[in-house]
Parts: C-alpha cells; structure tokens; sequence
C-alpha cells in the first residue's frame, strides 16, 4: 500500500468524452505540490463491476485513493453504494445530511425529491466530507487499516471547495504530509527538444531535483522538480541547478515559469525604454496580439501595420514598388523595407517586420510554402533581415505561429 | 478480450497535473463516434513497471490499446520499449523511419541528434503509424492474436492527423467498426448554450439522429449525429434535423463543422467582391490574424492599423485628439473614428475597429475592465458602433477573444 495516492474518476460522461476531465488535472497538481506520490490515475464508467475492478487493483497498490464523480441523486450515481458493497459495509442514513440537503432545496425554493434522500446513505465507519456548495457530500474513509478513501462529486466547483476546506487540512494532521514539491520549467527558443536534452544531458539522471524535457508549439522545455520540507528548501535545491542549466544553455534559454517571449521581449524594452512596432504580412496581426497579449504591453508597444495586401506594403509602409514587382513580396528587401516603413511611421526605437508564405496555397520552386523573412530595423537606423524555412508540413497555423515566436525571439537577442 | 477498446496515457506530466489530458476526451469521443466500445482510462507515468503493470491489466479485458504520449526522443519517454519488453519483441531500427526523421530535421535547418535514432526502433512485426507533422512515429502492432496496439505521440496536433489520417481507415477496414457514425457540429454567436438549447428543445430528445448542445469560448454549439450502415444514409437523417434547427436559430447559427465566424465572413466578402480592414487597439492584432488564419483571406482581406497607443490612433486613424481626450479612448466616438480613419488609409468597402478596456489594469468606476466598442464602417460612407461589457472576471485574454470574435459576427449580420 505505501503512502502514495491514486485517482479514479467515475463517469461514463468521461468514456464518450462528453467532458473534459480537468479534476484529474486539479488534484494531480494538487497531490504534487503536498509531496504526495501519485502514480496511477483510472477513469472507468457508472459501472459497479467494473468500478470494483478498478477498486481492487488500486487498494493493491496506493494507500489513499480519491474518487471524483458518481455521487448525485440519480440511479447511475453508484460509487458510495459499490465502494460499501466491496469493503462489506452497511449503508447508514445520515439525518445530518438529510437535514443539510432539505435546508438546501429549501434556500432555493425547492422540495426535496425522494432520490436526493438517497445522498444521504453513507457506509458505516465513514466519516461525512461536507459539501458546502452542493447537496452531494462525500465521505472520508478507511475502510481497512493504511487505507483511506475520500469522494467528491464530479463538478470542479464542489470538488475544489471540497478538497481545499477538509481533505487537505485532514492529510496535513494525519500525516501525509512531509515533503513539498516546487517545480519551475526552464524555457528555450532556437532549438529542438532532443539538441537541449543532449546540451543538459549531465542534469537529466539527478534524484532531487529532477529534470525533464519538453517539447510544445515549438518551444523546448526543462522542468525542474524539487521535494523538501519546506518550499524554502525546495526553492534551494533547485536554484543551483537552474543556475547550471541555464549556463549551458546560454541565450537559448529564455525564461521561466509564466514568462513569454513577448513578456521577456517587454521587460527588455522597458529597462532601456525603448518602444516597439511590427509590420506584419503573414502573420496578419498575430505578432502584435503576442506582444498584447502582455498585460502592461501599452508601455513599449504602440502598434503596427497589417500589410497582407500588397497596395498596403506600398502605400502605408513605403516599399519601393519596383523592388516589390522586382524581388517579390516574400524577399529579405521587402521584410527590410517593411521593417523600416512601420518604424518611421509609428516612430519608435525597433520594428519587426514578418512576410512569408504560410500556405497551403501560394509556395513555388524557389519560394515553398514555410518561406518567411523577418526583418529588424535597429535605433541606430539599420535594418536586417533573416531568411527561414518553417516545415510546412504542419500546416497554416504552425508556420505562422513560428513565425510570430521567431520574430519575439529575433528582438530579444538583438536586445541581449 | 472482447471488441472493446482501452486507453492508456503515458506522461509523468499527467500526473503532475502539467498538462490537461485533452487527448483522452478527443479520443473517447472519436471510439463514441466509430461505435467502439471503451470502458477504461488510465494515466501512468514514464516508469517501465507500471507501464508494464497497467498493461498486463489492459490485455487481460481489452482487445483494441490506444497508447498516447512516451514516444519521444528523450530517455524518458519508455513507451516502445516497455511494450517491445512486455511482449518479448526485440526492436528494430527501421531505415525508412531515420531517413523521415532525417528530412524533417533539414526542413528546419537543423541536424539530427543522435537520440532522435531512437525514435526509428520499432518492435518487430509491428507497422508504422507514419507521422506526417512530428518525428515520432507510432506503431500499428497485433503481439498476440485478438490484441491489437496503437501508439500516438502525446503533441495533440499529431496524435489527431495519425488518427484520423491512418487509425480510423485501419479500423474501419479491419472489422472494428459496423455502423458509421456521422456528425454535423452547428455553430452559434450570439446567444448563449441554455437559450439556443430552449429554441431546439424540441430536438434534444431524438434518438437517431441524437442533438446534444455544447458551449466553448464563448461559442454555442449543437452536435447533430446520426448513426446508419453507410455514410450517405447516415447523412440524411442528419440534413432534415439540421435545417429543422437552423430554422429555428435564424441569422444566430452562423455555420457548421469547420467554417469559423472569419470564413464566413470571408465567402459573403467575396460573394459581393468586397473588402475589409481592421483598426484594433486592444486586440493588438488578434482580429486581423482571425481574417487571415482563412487561407486565401488576401481576396478579401487588405490589413489594418494596430492603434495600441493613441498616438497611433490620432496620426494615423486621424481620430480627433480633442475627441480622444474629452471621450477617452474607450468610447463610441473613437471607436468609429477609427474605423472611418483605418477604411479611408486601406480604401477598402468595409472596416472594424476595437477599442476596450482588456485588463486585467486600466479599469474605472465608469469604464470598467471589460468594456468594449466596437466600430464597423460600411460601404456606403454610415459608421456605427456598438458597446459590450465582456466578463472581466474571465480574464484579459477571454476579453480580447469574445472582442474579436464579436467583431466579425457584427459584419457578418450587416452583410446578411
């Protein structure tokens, strides 16, 4: 049994996929940050054979499991009758609760129905989990010695108020709680998971912390993990390695946590106050809804100039007609040109500017679809210019996307 | 075994509550819609025994295994080689897989590290599950008869294209599926899931085709599905019930399945061979890049001006200083200032503009966060604007998401 916990959510909602089954999510971050080990979660329909199948195997092998769904007023609500049936416990009426629900249905202007009475039948032994918020309560059990069970209804809201108010204050008292876990992820733009995993290879068999990569949208990921008594010690164990890791990372590394390219490209330009606007072709005005979607962004960025035509490239942003028929919208001159019209028109300190072919349609032999260049006019009036090839391959949203992150991250070194 | 299906997600990150395990309700709703039976799901970590162990339970009551994440490059992800040792399969490097792999690495001018090799052992006997977007293949796998094994990579994007793309054909080709399911997803803006269902209500309880309302990101939605041997018979049980519904939802459904409030925007722009700009402020950008996130929008859609800053907004929209500083920024006025301003720059037909306050700062006693103008200059020199007051409480990005989305279902119903 042992002290580690297990999750088993009850729902045949969750089987056609109805629902998402953020709980599972909730008391996973939860059980993580009280250092409770939690190794397997089960979802399993209103089903009471096969919930007891589920029951069976998890008693084996965690010493505290905790149910989610099942508890409402309606027949297919089986999990307090199936767990009594297994462990041969009586169901026993509580008038508490009866009173509890009356009172309820009473606040609301409603009568009772004969089915809510059946919310109030717990097994003999189990202590009542009260359910502010709802008419479901759960219970808190130990049905059999180093076994403790605890069900909550399905709805996030019951559950979480449920857990915060009595499960957690009763795991701290009854001695599941040691050890605290504080994790921080690391974030890189610039390379793959795999080229990061290789760079930090010495810290990836650590015990405590540990660290473990990841790949999404395009970014490179290492989570650091720590256990120790008090988040303090955590905090401690893990500074060191973060340290370390972002030593040999370098510049890729460009955060952590909660920051963004765009919040760290922000945070940058707010140090040397200096202000920023895009020129955007492809992208539409996704660069500037990253660089917005900063809360406070309105300091360093004023704005920019959607060219997706290209009467708009030319008239607004003052690229040379010529050039543009000459080298073709997507060209390193145009991006540059582009990057130094919305600079001079908006007149700020940088400007970026992003024209590519993000396709399905549009791609040739000399300029397929994934084609992109950035452009970066510079305070000192220089402008650049960097020629990508994002895999088109994964579509529309994927080359723009990168696209938008690349240009962030284009800046951000610029600005390092 | 039976003809029943199971799931089993594999990712220390599940357990840590990093990630939301999006992949399992998408995938119990697509063994829903195929007809398949699934009575479990379980979550373990990247740790061989009890990968092994969940395994042994899952062949012992299921004959069809969908295995999700594990398939990485990193030694963490354990997949593959559990299964190769659960089922004494020896891995095998298959010349096809690096060279992909290889290619993929080139496309974005990158080389491959060696750990990526390792995603190319595949046990013996086992079939590619080829996919197109990542590195990671999966594998089609019968170790046993009667058992049959998928594995997907734990990117959602990917897991969907190898699923749709390779596994239903698989399946449906393989005796797996009887009837087809076919589902139409009718889509609403402006009005919420409870008042579209009441309109319907007179749907809801039919049993083939079955109605069933959703809601999400502000979006109100009505899946239609109808289940009959052959695809063309299980579409015309649906098109009668689906007119029966858009009759009774009028100008409010906006459309079905795939088309979005911009791509039908985008066929009555080009159905009238006109054009549109955007003016955003608080957006920075977010409806220009829905316009554009249409392949082929450049018909129809020319650009626009990102007025963050209200420099912008006098220099180049031409919104009266005096206006903007006796209305404020956030206001009717300036909000059709701004469109007038952003369709005369771009001389197109038609012009949206967004001004509001996002939060989660900026907001007053008499402007409080959530509180949005929008502006539409239309083709015959008229300007009008609206003013919502969007949930503050649901934070800055659901503000600038309902405020662009909003937006266009404003030019749609003019251009009703």
């Amino acid at each position: 049994m042992g002290k580690s916990a297990e999750l088993i959510c009850v729902g045949t909602e969750l089987l056609l996929g109805d629902i998402l089954n953020s709980n599972a999510q909730y008391l996973a971050q939860e059980l993580a940050g009280l250092g409770i080990p939690h190794f397997f979660q089960t979802v399993v329909g209103d089903n009471p054979s096969r919930i007891q199948q589920v029951v069976a195997m998890a008693c084996e092998r965690s010493g505290l499991i905790l149910f989610t769904g099942g508890l409402g007023p309606t027949p297919d609500d089986l999990t307090i009758e199936t767990l009594a049936d297994f462990f041969d416990a009586p169901l026993v009426e509580r008038p508490e609760i009866v009173a509890d629900i009356e009172a309820k249905f009473t606040s609301r202007g409603r009568v009772m129905t004969p089915s809510n009475r059946k919310q109030a039948l717990l097994p003999k032994g189990a202590e009542v989990l009260p359910n502010r918020t709802g008419t479901a309560p759960g219970i808190i059990w130990e049905p059999r010695p180093g076994l403790l069970i605890m069900t909550f209804p399905g709805v996030p809201s019951e559950m979480k108020a449920m857990w915060q108010e009595t499960s957690v204050p009763y795991l701290k008292t009854h001695g599941w709680v040691q050890d605290t876990i504080v994790s921080r992820m690391v974030r890189c733009w610039g390379i793959g998971e795999s080229g990061m995993a290789e760079r930090v290879s010495e810290y990836l068999n650590l015990s405590n912390p540990t660290v473990a990569p990841y790949a999404s949208h395009g970014e490179a990921k290492l989570r650091i993990s720590a256990k120790a008594p008090t988040i303090a010690e955590a905090v401690a164990l893990i500074h060191p390695v973060e340290q370390g890791i972002r030593n040999l990372l370098g510049i890729d590394c460009y955060g952590a946590d909660d920051e963004s390219l765009a919040s760290v490209v922000g945070d940058l330009l707010q140090q040397k106050q200096q202000t920023v606007a895009v020129a955007e072709s492809c992208t539409g005005g996704g660069l500037g809804q990253m660089f917005t979607a900063v809360a406070g962004s309105s300091a360093y960025f004023l704005g920019g100039i959607i060219a997706y035509d290209n009467r708009i490239k030319t008239n607004l942003l003052k690229v040379d007609p010529t050039v543009l028929a000459t080298e073709g919208a997507v060209s390193a001159i145009v991006a540059e040109h582009m990057a130094l019209g919305v600079k001079a028109a908006l007149q700020t300190d940088w400007a970026l500017s992003i024209t590519g072919i993000a396709g399905p349609g549009g791609g040739s032999e000399t300029k397929p679809v994934g084609l992109v260049y950035i452009g970066l006019a510079l305070p000192t009036g220089d402008v650049i210019s960097q020629k990508y090839e994002f895999a088109h391959f994964r579509g529309r949203d994927w080359v723009r996307h990168l696209s938008a992150c690349t240009a962030l991250d284009l800046l951000r070194r610029h600005l390092l």
